[in-house]
């Protein structure tokens, strides 16, 4: 496993133990970053809590999900720059595609290079940028829902808190 | 009161039985509704359950208050025109404008009658129908979020469940 292999699964271990922590009804949820690699941020949640009138995954929960995958992605790249931001979530818009009956897997893939180097250096320079991201939940055969969002990244007091 | 109110906040009681029994996620966020009258419906949430790592509300459970709403609303204006359909959410989009630092509180206007007349139509020609609406978690002094979204009606055997 090379080092940034290894970080990046750290980084991940890292996420959960703040949403545990700060964020609660992540846990209500049961939602959790399974891995953080070169694909991306991957999280997943059992249907059962997020079931709903029709037996499937709520709505809302997908819709929690995306977005804080999205989140995930843009802080865990912004602490692999060395830059501490406070990251939050402009606009997001859900296309609901198929029901989803079984585990919720919600994938939020890295952004291109270019655009990542964009945002970091619009946040070097100004304190605070943005970034735009599409993630989408698993389905079979497509993806079960679509999602683009703006996230927003604020310069603040280094503390090593998210 | 009138007969027409008195029978929305009976329908409106019945959602919130109906979420608690079929929807369980929404009782670990705590949502209300609070009232369905000519306004729209209005649903509520304490922030304590929804907190998330700013102090303020999670922007997933704002975008599952307004899905719910909206759900409402579709739900209930259907029921009042004696049709029992299916409803789900096929895309919504929310932008986050400023935080939300206690109380949710949610709110999906009625739709213009015409719209609501062109979607009964439509439901009962094709046993399907499209409806667009717009909602917004209340801030001060201008809304914290906008939300617009599409719902779709499908027809089902009547059994009085939703």
């Amino acid at each position: 496993m090379s080092t940034r292999r290894r970080s990046r699964a750290a980084a991940g271990r890292d996420v959960n133990a703040y949403l545990a922590r700060h964020v609660p009804i992540t846990q209500a949820m049961g939602i959790r970053l399974r891995s953080f690699d070169a694909s991306g941020v991957t999280m997943t949640a059992p249907l059962k809590p997020n079931i709903n009138d029709k037996g499937i995954a709520f709505g809302g929960t997908l819709a929690s999900m995306l977005a804080l995958s999205g989140w995930a992605v843009t802080d865990l790249l912004l602490r692999e720059a060395g830059e501490q931001a406070e990251v939050f979530i402009a606009s997001g818009a859900t296309e609901y595609r198929a029901p989803v009956a079984g585990r919720i897997v919600a994938r939020c893939p890295l952004p291109e290079p270019a655009d990542l180097s964009a945002f970091l250096a619009a946040y070097r320079l100004r304190g605070k940028a943005r970034l735009r991201l599409n993630a989408f939940v698993e389905g079979k055969p497509g993806p079960a829902a679509f999602f683009e969002a703006v996230y927003i990244a604020r310069r603040r007091a280094a503390s090593g808190e998210r």
